[in-house]
């Protein structure tokens, strides 16, 4: 039964540097699709993240999740990782991934999926900008 | 048919304190698990509510439901009950159920709920810091 | 497969004159429903729209929808239509229906509804103020 | 002695139509000078206005202004004034004057000038959007 | 000389519980002036805190003042103190001091004051919720 | 003589790369007083900006200054030059200069104070975060 299911949120924001760049491309293709975000020295941005966990309210707790372990969570895997770094260079998984707001968002997912209890559902939402975002999955 | 159905959301907000705590539990044990959420002296929040209610537009008014009236509400079953108020030791809801951001959503959901008509579907969402939120039902 | 469907949102704003009005009412009839939102002159407000587009990622990319065409497609089929423009008597949208928020929300859905790809699917939240918004379609 | 001069800040808003003309000037020269802001049938804002009043802080009550006082002195001569208004045509403060974000603040100040105590300072900071915002009076 | 002065910000915040009163008034009159504010049993809120440091720039650095050091200074001084506290019962500083939004700011700012160097000017603003502000010293 | 003099704001945004860095220092010593911000591949932020212009009313205008050339200047001056930039490796202004928030402020300032009237004051505020911001002069 689902009548306590609730979702619960928690926000994290991480500042990185970035560049939109696909190596099968010509640089010309590159500038054309990807515009100023292939700056070949980098831009960057203030990232906020919004992990969703949804599951049954814990009778005793009233938590569906603690969130300080939801918050000491998203630190150790998310910003310790991506927190004041660039995301083409210093990190294994855009090394050979294109960092779109898209594809940051399915590899916090993972990231994050991994260390949570298959019994509660996961989402995240992104912020590139306030007014560039993104949410996965989607149904 | 549900093409003309749009759900339409109103924000209030009220400003409380209360304390996690869980009588069946040690003291050791809830400072443990609670943290400074437990302190006996209570702390506060400033909780942002926001009441969505999903419904046919009617076509003489444009409207779901009427905003006034749903602040007017809003404001008649949760923020006269718990606005400025020790959720613990001034709400008949709280007396005996822990007042975790997941509980108040689902108490504010039952309050409401008795008086919405059930055509209208009905969600909460409840910011207990701009950090730390949740909704509720899910599905 | 929905491995890598993604949502991704694109905020913007624009400002207008509104009046909410039933030409089939009175006067007075008008007045008791729309209140302070019938006045004859009109009233206005900074509406914030957020258009989201739910799709697969492109691998080459790495987006579900470029953000610079989704923004151009936005100020061409909407900011331009509404933007500094009283909806009542400027646009021909709003001539013979009344421009709620949810009535605004279905309209710009519509629009843009015409220019994407019905592979992609698409819904509007607008914010008529902070504490008044709506979203559209819903299920 | 100035030590415990502090300064309260009042945040409140409303949502008005109006539209940027003078009179003196041509068609052409009010459309050349004011672009889509002089759109003959007037486009409209949501307003956050905020109220600052400094002074000496009352040992007695801790206040330098009691909050609930200055919120309603706000709503009687600002908010029942100007909300859901055409201030064009629905005022007389904006009769004979632009209303500019520069004049409807000067405006403000005055009706609040009238009405608070001498011994405390006011200003007025408005927004006419999120990016577009002005201050009254300056040094 | 004065032209490389630059001020700068840091924005921290804290939860707490508080109540209004004067212990030299009677019951009424305490609940007459104070009104929901004066529950015996307090209430809360999400207090933002922003620090403002003013002073001339560090050509070596590029700074005024280091932003961890500041974050640390504000975090061991006031969040050590005042977060997820009940702000009458459990700290020195208000168990003879009305907790009004004014006298928080002021006690912040003699904390502060005493740790950062008199080169350097302090200014204290209090967010007691986003309508309600206060600010400390003013001139 | 003062007595319209108005302050006036726009607020724009610009997405960087950049890294802390002193040259004169050991690469030991730039880690140690720079930290996660003297990373080698540098990172990056959505910096708000705000630009106050302030002086006199103008009487057929009711502007200070006209908003919309006021964001042109911005865009020319500044947007067009460090937006989706690395401030280190793609301007001229930070070549030999550290960009932190102070610097980046006192180099706007500069760009824009001299295309404005030396009639009208101008004012820099600069978000480097939500939580670390400068302004700029100040007196």
């Amino acid at each position: 039964m689902t009548e306590n299911r609730v979702a619960v949120f928690r926000k994290e924001n991480f500042n990185a540097a970035h560049r939109l760049h696909n190596p099968d491309w010509s640089d010309e293709k590159n500038a054309r699709i990807f515009g100023k975000c292939n700056n070949p020295h980098y831009h960057g941005h203030n990232y906020d993240l919004i992990v969703q966990v949804t599951g049954a309210v814990d009778p005793e707790t009233g938590y569906v999740f603690d969130m300080k372990i939801l918050s000491d969570l998203i630190k150790e895997q998310v910003l310790d990782r991506f927190d004041h770094k660039n995301l083409n260079l210093d990190t294994r998984e855009f090394r050979n991934l294109n960092p779109s707001a898209e594809n940051i968002a399915i590899v916090i997912y993972k990231l994050l999926r991994d260390k949570i209890d298959t019994t509660l559902d996961l989402k995240i939402r992104l912020y590139e900008t306030e007014r560039n975002f993104v949410e996965y999955p989607v149904h």
